[in-house]
């Protein structure tokens, strides 16, 4: 296990001082020049030297002839040539200095018996100069924190928390707007393709031990070094939430898995096993490896899983108590004193039940402040989930109401939206219980967003929100373990 | 059984060509003026008559000081009075001849005893005069071809082909948005509230025969006439499909759902065996409530459980194969007939496996085109799921490769969104085969948005899609049995 991120093999990659780059060109649509252009547009601070057999200058940069030439060993070398060329620039790479090097170009393990043959030579290679490679046929690493994005697409985001190893190329380059549009995004996130020298256990290592990553995501088509894997993870998830979609579950998807990277994907409940003994939350889509990690990260852990439902809507509050029941959470009713509090908040049609339903409410701004904090000051509650419908519409029409002008309007409603998301956002570090809120309308419309970019998520639907409330409660029964208490099987909404 | 959409008691309500209302006035922020002023944004043609007791005019409506004062009788008569207002003013919309209306006001059954007596009073004055209403408790009805909506939010969009009779007003008021942003609409919706007089089966039957709509979908918090629904439900299933999603299935959302309708839920299980018998398909939420109602009134229905999943990138592909896998769907491999039609269209590094993964695409244009269309010529295959990631950035990036200039840009862009999507959306029509796409980015971006507004469902991730997939597969065996086929027990992933 690793001890310190400086110690990793890893850290010299992920946080290179300069690049050598085999592929780009100023043919702009070919692979190599689209990675290369995206990284320059992340803005990576250190020089980064193209290696071109015939250009002087590629994409504004001044190039080189061979790795030789470089008129400094960097730190990583990073390779988008056909798969004959890799093993030959490798060395001359090693010959050079070069320790790290990320081999995009695909063809190898995946392709058959000549790809596993050019697979072996170029993990020869590497172990003749002690070079340490992620790849081949991957996408590389992305380090949002150091503006490194070896990916295909750009990328200018504020950094994020979330650790991700993957054995897709695509959930790293392809979620970046999902990231973007759920305010969150990587801490550090690697693709690691064929896992010819470096893989997935040695990237949680890395995970592990880097203090940006609050939370580890994995997607699994098929796990190599079985008792690595195990033995890694039992050590981690006590200190640090790991979250793991397996794809190759069914027989279907092992088909693909299997087609795709090469990896024997075993059967479903091998994984399973492994995944409950590790610690690992299992989560059953890419949406919710994404989910999961965001409130693992974002939120503090429940006590327990008693959760109290605000609405001012019945539907949505039903629908919200099935789905947390169907998981397993429970809805225990309010104590007197938290019903007493609540009174001078709630119209007489109001239901102090659980769900709390306000229905028509007297005041938007309770909704938001006074009303959670009651909520989650209630003893007998572990955490809040919260229906938000459309706020800054509603405040809008308000506002016309009182006969502001249409200006003025939209002045008010920018500082009450501000207002109003920051007390409720504000109440997750008061009472240290998880907030989460959930809606029908689009997460991207200001209030939602406003909310999540203060570190309070908000789902598209309460299905959403009742599973993500349930890896809390998973997780928070996995550091107890750990804390002595009693080793109960970890699973969806078991106690 | 309703034979003919005029022959329904509830045709004069839903086609109203006039109304009285009763609680609205230029206090705007009272519910009943809201609900008024939302109609008025809907814009429906015929007269409204508000009812008020001091005011001349409400709204810049004529107000009235009595119902007896209306220049006519008008088809409908809504409520939005405190409860102990409404059986006298119904019983003078009685007299007027008034024969239909909507009770929102709430303080019946719900609140208990005293509400309880309130509705019977309301029950027996309606029996008195032949009026067949809504409610109480409830927001009414929304009929976007006829522009009527009683409920509390404007809406002006496309009208739709999604009926739906649910037992929380919220889940016709508050969906707008999201039926907006998925490019759907409901035909005619039905908030049923206490169902005091008409009932979830009463509007299920008018929506059966309404020939604007396409599917039916139910919210369902507890059935009261159990026997008349089931009936109604087996005689409707096998010609228009029928969607519901039962929210009291836990035991926290059955309490939820109790205090919400004061319908008395039954255990999930005995629900389940009701949906299987009468031919409805049970979604699992709201979220997929709709999505089901979406692909079964867009697609053709597909002859069996065979897709087919298009990628250009591993990970997404194997994610679908997991999910449609999981859903019993099977992906079986391509003829040798299909394999050769691709290969012009593949590059070498390409997977003709299913998931048919073209990697690095040659020619995005093929993608929406060429390739899908070899696909559904697969006779093989019933169905398509496609992969979609950013085309639109995609096409504006090549564009700039190209050197256009920035303006042309953005009109090139445009033309092949619309060329390519044109593409895509007319292969479901050739080769009456259904078609899903799925992303993982927002679907509100243009290419995606363009592909909804042409008829082609696409989702938010593989599992939504698998699972709207498999509703397609459920309906066409609930179909087959009325053909004669063997009658085999309908659900999730069985064949």
């Amino acid at each position: 296990m690793t001890q310190t991120l400086e110690d990793s093999p890893l850290y010299p990659l992920v946080n290179c001082r300069s690049m050598a780059y085999f592929g780009a060109s100023n043919n702009l649509t070919a692979m190599g020049s689209l990675i290369l252009s995206a990284q320059l547009a992340t803005g990576f601070a250190g020089p980064i030297y193209p290696v071109h057999p015939t250009e002087d200058a590629v994409q504004g940069l001044k190039a080189y002839r061979s790795v030789a030439d470089l008129p400094e060993v960097p730190d990583l070398a990073l390779f988008v040539l056909p798969p004959r060329l890799v093993a030959e620039t490798l060395a001359a790479c090693g010959e050079k200095g070069i320790r790290r090097a990320v081999i995009v170009s695909g063809g190898f393990q995946e392709v058959g018996p000549e790809g596993a043959e050019r697979q072996r030579e170029i993990v020869a290679v590497a172990a003749r100069y002690g070079i340490r490679f992620i790849g081949p046929n991957c996408i590389g690493v992305v380090n949002t924190h150091h503006r490194l994005n070896t990916a295909l697409f750009p990328y200018d985001e504020k950094p994020g928390f979330i650790g991700l190893a993957s054995q897709s190329g695509s959930f790293v380059a392809q979620m970046f707007n999902h990231l973007t549009r759920h305010a969150i995004n990587f801490s550090t996130a690697f693709s690691v393709g064929n896992e010819a020298n470096v893989d997935i256990v040695d990237c949680m290592e890395y995970l592990a031990a880097d203090p940006r990553t609050k939370v580890i995501g994995l997607y699994i088509e098929g796990i190599r070094r079985g008792e690595a894997f195990v033995k890694a993870a039992r050590a981690i998830s006590p200190r640090k939430p790991i979250v793991a979609y397996y794809v190759g579950g069914s027989e279907t998807g092992s088909r693909a898995g299997f087609s795709h990277t090469g990896a024997m994907a075993g059967p479903d409940a091998v994984y399973d096993g492994i995944f409950r003994q590790c610690g690992i939350i299992r989560a059953r889509s890419v949406t919710e490896l994404f989910d999961f990690c965001w409130v693992l990260g974002a939120l503090p852990l429940p006590a327990g899983r008693r959760m109290v439902i605000q609405t001012h809507s019945g539907g949505p509050g039903a629908a919200a108590a099935d789905h947390c029941g169907r998981e397993g959470l429970d809805l225990p009713l309010l104590s007197p004193e938290t019903v007493e509090r609540l009174k001078p908040f709630l119209p007489h049609t109001a239901s102090f039940g659980n769900p709390v339903d306000m229905t028509f409410a007297r005041n938007q701004g309770d909704y938001f402040a006074a009303i959670p904090d009651v909520l989650l000051r209630e003893p007998g509650a572990d955490m809040l989930l919260l229906y938000i419908l459309v706020p800054s519409l509603m405040i809008e029409c308000s506002l016309e109401m009182m006969g502001l002008l249409p200006g003025d309007i939209a002045r008010e409603t920018d500082t009450l939206i501000e207002t109003q998301t920051a007390a409720l956002a504000a109440l997750v570090g008061t009472h240290g219980k998880p907030v989460i809120g959930y809606t029908y309308r689009g997460i991207e419309e200001k209030f939602c967003r406003r909310l999540m970019e203060k570190g309070l998520p908000v789902f598209a639907g309460p299905e959403r929100a009742a599973r993500a409330l349930t890896a809390l409660v998973q997780y928070r029964k996995i550091r107890n373990r750990q804390d002595g208490s009693a080793m109960d099987e970890v699973g969806t909404g078991t106690t």
